[in-house]
């Protein structure tokens, strides 16, 4: 259970439809998932969100495949289930094939892994990794 | 200061410099970082370390580079002083870009905004993302 | 499934039944819900953890409701859906608005994002900023 | 030492020095801290970050101390030594006094041990919690 | 819904049926958890991760109940259910009464609470705790 | 820098000092480490959390060292540096060696790696996992 209502489209105001027409235009389908329907009931944080998220995956640097992979390791980190299920569609849709999930999930545990083991030996960082760049 | 000496390359058992050496063989450096260093302490843990991690990042169907960018995602949002600073010298080694850099961290950022959001909302799953493959 | 059985009033010790009679006194209710029900199966935490909670959630220098909030807060952050659940619950309860829930959930999200950019960036603390109190 | 140089005021561009000086004119302060001087690196995220934020702790339904101690109790909660720091000050100069910190950092360790208390026990949501609103 | 579909034993290849009889005879038991069948879907990870789990919780220093209710710690600490939920069995395979499980859950939440206290009052580490071995 | 300041046994107040001396006493030193000096500005917090870790920590069904480790895992797994370094001295205390503590470490490690592998293949609970008392 939700912990709000999901607004459906028909249901939405104009602001909210806005957003969510905008949703659909920029994926090029005509289906808005879970996660705009709940923040629908906070207008504000949707615009602000989708504006954000549209920005920030836009390719750049990173094609948007690497964002999303990204994006994903992430999400299994913090065990965000809604996150995992729908970022993994979309990387999915962008080209990941299961042998690139399950490269990404190994490195995703082994990182969780050696981050433990250098933080329970407090390993003192050395002096040429100080400054990145 | 670490839970543990150090251990030096002069001061390592024969076990421990058989691992030393074939990182700096597998990285083409005659270079030991701490992280090494401090897991020498207990050569079981430092030989399957080293050997998971090269297996686990060695090139498969993604990339190296991509592959450490999804390392260092994880150790950003595991805030992992140590590991940052590390693959961010690993990644950039591998050619990442001061931009591609700031484009990551803003993923990392949004993700871990968003997982919060999805999360506060308890957003139930979409039905088309319930198999991802 | 809960880990153990969750114990009913009926079933409860003498121990347990004075525990939960407080709890239905102190928050003015018949009712009894499941969190304190599976503590119930060790009788000295179910007392320690309440008699803390009452005393950490009795109004001070902080009221009710934004202690709750906080409560709510650091639930998301951690994603524990039953927190979340019934600390959402306590604080609907107490005064929250939909439209504060939403508020608060978006600050949420927004301090998820820069705690990991200020990771990630590895900010050093402003000198002005290193005594508090 | 930081992943990138802190950018100083006086070698901004003029898109970071637009930001920098919303900053001060929104906070009625000639100083800027080194969170923004960090992302100023990136001038986009520099950009939507701090209009992000502007949006997300302006008053609303809740006063902008009540978000200022909630954004204090997930950066707690996450561990994010620079984010408490500022946002301790932020909290500080909208009000906290010593004792509301205290009695916040309280109720941050208090949730912390019942959301794992909840976990361990996978106790079961209570029906009557399952909607929100 | 899991990510990929699980890999039952009838269905599975040589090297994933290999490990899966190591799993079987090392364990004295004919059952294969959902864990291993999932990760079947990508042998190198199954095997290296059965590899690992074997030698690290094989009897050492520690007995392997102490590593299980470690294990278990770490489970609860991280909100993994499926983890809570196999690594509970095995340490009740091994010994662990439910007493041992309530004093457990009880010293994972303090330890949740105390470690935002210390990190909330950014509590100095005291000289004589610098140096651990 | 604490947030606070640290409150030496010279300056405490008389219900300080009452809890300042059942530590000394319980513990068998004339010594109080930082954490203590630090809760003490907010003197119910330090009473109530010393009283509750007196209580948690007690030999019961576990021993007063595997309970240490336990809570160590804990500290590993949130990155509290304090934690680590107060309740790893505490565990060597009570006799936690050197290879006990390379032991815990390398399950700390283990067990976050596969919590992410479970939690990432969204693995289902099994059915025999169900209950666990």
């Amino acid at each position: 259970m939700p912990s709000v209502p999901l607004i459906e489209e028909s249901a939405a105001s104009p602001e909210v439809r806005a957003v969510f027409d905008d949703i659909k235009a920029t994926r090029n389908t005509d289906w808005i998932n879970n996660f705009w329907k709940a923040l629908a009931n906070d207008p504000a944080t949707l615009h602000r969100t989708w504006e954000s998220l549209k920005e920030v995956m836009a390719p750049g640097a990173l094609d948007p495949l690497t964002k999303e992979l990204i994006y994903l390791a992430v999400s299994v980190t913090n065990s965000c289930s809604y996150c995992m299920a729908s970022h993994g569609a979309s990387a999915k849709r962008l080209g990941m094939s299961k042998e690139m999930f399950a490269e990404l999930i190994a490195v995703v545990g082994m990182a969780n892994e050696t981050n433990r083991l250098a933080d329970g030996y407090r390993v003192p960082v050395d002096e040429r990794f100080e400054n990145l760049f």
